[in-house]
């Protein structure tokens, strides 16, 4: 007798992302409670399980969803605010500024609600966000169902979220407690902003902190030669291995960016297991420069994708970050055959999932792993005609090709429509937002 | 009076690409005859002109439509063949021997009509082609009603539409004279393949040609290192400098690619009014290399856009080619304020109609000129919220945020479904042809 589960999930192609298991033409999952309990052939996964809940496979490809390792969700209300600027101007003449005047918790709520919105669109179920006002981000996130480690932040400047510095660390330490007790889809974390927003001693209070509480630590890393230099000047170091000597990677660290590594610093990322997330459109659109993603990945580096926030991007679209991610490597290594299709799709699943100590459950369609999913679809005339998934996915999908998707066996996207959040009053929300904000722009 | 005009299209935003009067808030455009009559606020387009055919412009903005200046439409059939290899043996292991097995009239005129729908999707509304089959080619486009200069093209190769070298030159001189005549949307140029492909008498006798039948001549120019090393050891120079010695730029010229200028080269280009098409996601898939697009725009060289074909891309959308090349001269140069993305609309649109000799009636929004526009809704997640028009169009907006389409003023695109394609015959016609090309796959 069949089994009933949730739903059934179907694909022309199910790209699983599972070595064991790669592609499967005409395939099928099966979703209970939130898990896959089957992955297989449409044939052996209804010869097992039935379900009222289906969805069509026709022209569709069925695969993991994307896992944004690095970004600042509410920024998304600043899209285009300030562009094609050196990042010493964009920063402190209009970000910084805009950032004083207008942070509030309804600005991080309505931002995080647009970004959650984007990101739905283009099949990210998780995201990595870096900001103030976590708790703000937090609801959202729970509200809306898409999963996310919402990061405790420390940064030692000027904010509207944090009376002084040690409310931020009274904040970040409630946050991680309150968090973690609950069976919800945020992830509390914490994070440093940076090696020049915190002194030594701050860092190695976050790493005692981190340490303390069992969480991991992100945080921007190597991003610029301003950044070397400063390491070189108040540390007589370099960025990574200035961390390391602190002790910083005895626990577990995600680095954003990781543009710069100086000799050696790579072998320390891949030695003491610190995963580096790569966001190639914001490094090229500040001209940060060209991170050696193929380098990293070479020695063993677990290398995930981001796409930083929007108001460096412009937008929060990961198959763009993965074309961007392989054509950049091709261009340096002046070799088409550096970062495959395939290699490039496993920066934005499994890698991203790895890099958050979530291997065992997240990133791949498999057995008992968090049913976090979404459907592709090749119908549109740039997807005809169709020789290779990975080729597709990688080289044509856009945002609008993703029809369907599921967070924990929950759909939160139907019909490229969201289930959870209330478009219409989100825009009214938005219009109210961009109109103050842009009162204020230079 | 107000006089009664074919149509009207407004725009929340309309960006002319027109120095005079760049972006109108609120703003209109009438059409009559195929051409634009007014550009201006809706206020006084309203007062001079009427219309029962108008188009809604509320959360959208309208612009030129995006001018494609290098590709080969019929290889849209191809997308995703063969990915991830090195020049060479994707196209001798791969590309050539399935073009020779498979092409055919039939085939050129499938690939080049998914080609076009997929461009007309993505608001391209010019595109220039160079491949075999002319003929083909130029009917589809005729039937389609998108605009292309559609080369006869010269090689010294096997191929399939030709007996030999005689029937190429009586087959390109018959094209050009046929199609000249004709009142239609194609515009019949000549192409040299490349110098690799053509012997030095047979790169003057297509200049002499194109002279005669007083058209312009595309050719891929220094493309690749391989192709510096054969100019330098057949004929003592480099690829620009050995065609200028012969006088070829004698006549117009669009090259397509320009990676590898040797000293003085650009210079030259710039010289003779040589146009350049730069194609970044091919350059960077076959890590050909990077282009100078900066120095070439610096000397004056006029350089467009083009997606080359989408069996090296693997799609035919320059929302994605605009982003890229941007950030490729950002990070080239290590300087943000690079190609900002004002100066890269104007590649995919003014420059592109420069390149092919249209200054005066295409690729802006101006009175006199062609009605060939886009409407681009402004209504998506990653759409929101809008502080810079510009911004919006090079750093978020893709090819489904592309409503309306418009050649000479005839809609092409409505409602993001072409109006001169049986898009359901065509998906049929695409399926019986992949199937055949796949049972020949490796």
């Amino acid at each position: 007798m069949k089994t009933s589960v949730d739903s059934i999930v179907y694909g022309d192609f199910v790209a699983t992302m599972d070595p064991e298991n790669p592609v499967i033409e005409n395939g099928a999952v099966a979703i209970d409670q939130g898990y896959f309990c089957a992955v297989g052939s449409k044939r052996d996964v209804e010869a097992r399980f039935t379900s009222t809940t289906k969805f069509s496979g026709q022209d569709r490809i069925v695969l993991p969803g994307l896992i944004n390792g690095h970004t600042h969700a509410t920024m998304t209300l600043f899209r285009g605010y300030a562009d094609d600027l050196s990042l010493k101007e964009w920063l402190e003449e209009h970000i910084f500024p805009l950032e004083a005047a207008v942070l509030s918790p309804e600005v991080v709520e309505i931002g995080t609600r647009l970004a959650c919105w984007e990101m739905l669109c283009g099949g990210t179920t998780s995201f990595a966000d870096m900001y103030m006002f976590h708790e703000e981000i937090a609801n959202v996130v729970d509200e809306v169902g898409i999963r996310a480690w919402v990061a405790a932040t420390i940064a030692n400047v000027p904010r509207n979220d944090a009376k002084n510095m040690d409310d931020q660390w009274l904040q970040a330490l409630e946050f991680v407690q309150k968090w973690s007790k609950r069976n919800t889809t945020v992830h509390p974390i914490l994070a440093g902003h940076s090696i020049y927003t915190l002194d030594q001693q701050e860092l190695i209070e976050l790493r005692d902190l981190a340490n303390q509480l069992d969480v991991p630590v992100h945080i921007h890393l190597s991003e610029t030669q301003f950044e070397v230099d400063y390491a070189k000047k108040h540390y007589q170091s370099t960025p990574i291995r200035f961390l390391d000597n602190i002790g910083f990677f005895d626990n577990p660290v995600i680095t954003a960016h990781v543009v710069w590594p100086q000799d050696g610093e790579i072998e320390i990322l891949a030695n003491k297991n610190v995963a580096a997330i790569h966001n190639p459109s914001s490094n090229a659109k500040l001209a940060s420069g060209l991170s050696p993603v193929s380098a990293m990945l070479e020695h063993g580096v677990c290398v995930g994708l981001g796409t930083d926030g929007t108001a460096s991007n412009n937008d929060l679209d990961l198959w763009e970050e993965m074309r961007l991610a392989t054509f950049l490597q091709k261009l340096n290594a002046m070799n088409p055959t550096e970062l495959p299709a395939h290699q490039t799709l496993e920066m934005a699943t499994t890698n991203g999932a790895s890099a958050f100590g979530a291997t065992h459950n997240l990133g791949k369609l498999k057995e008992g792993f968090c049913a976090d999913l979404i459907q592709v679809e090749l119908r549109n005339a740039h997807q005809l005609p169709i020789y290779d998934v990975f080729s597709h996915l990688v080289y044509t999908t856009h945002i609008h090709d993703v029809v369907n998707v599921f967070v924990n066996g929950r759909i939160l996207l139907k019909d490229r429509e969201p289930t959870t959040i209330d478009v219409a009053k989100l825009r009214t929300d938005v219009a109210r937002m961009t109109k103050e904000i842009r009162s204020i722009r230079k």
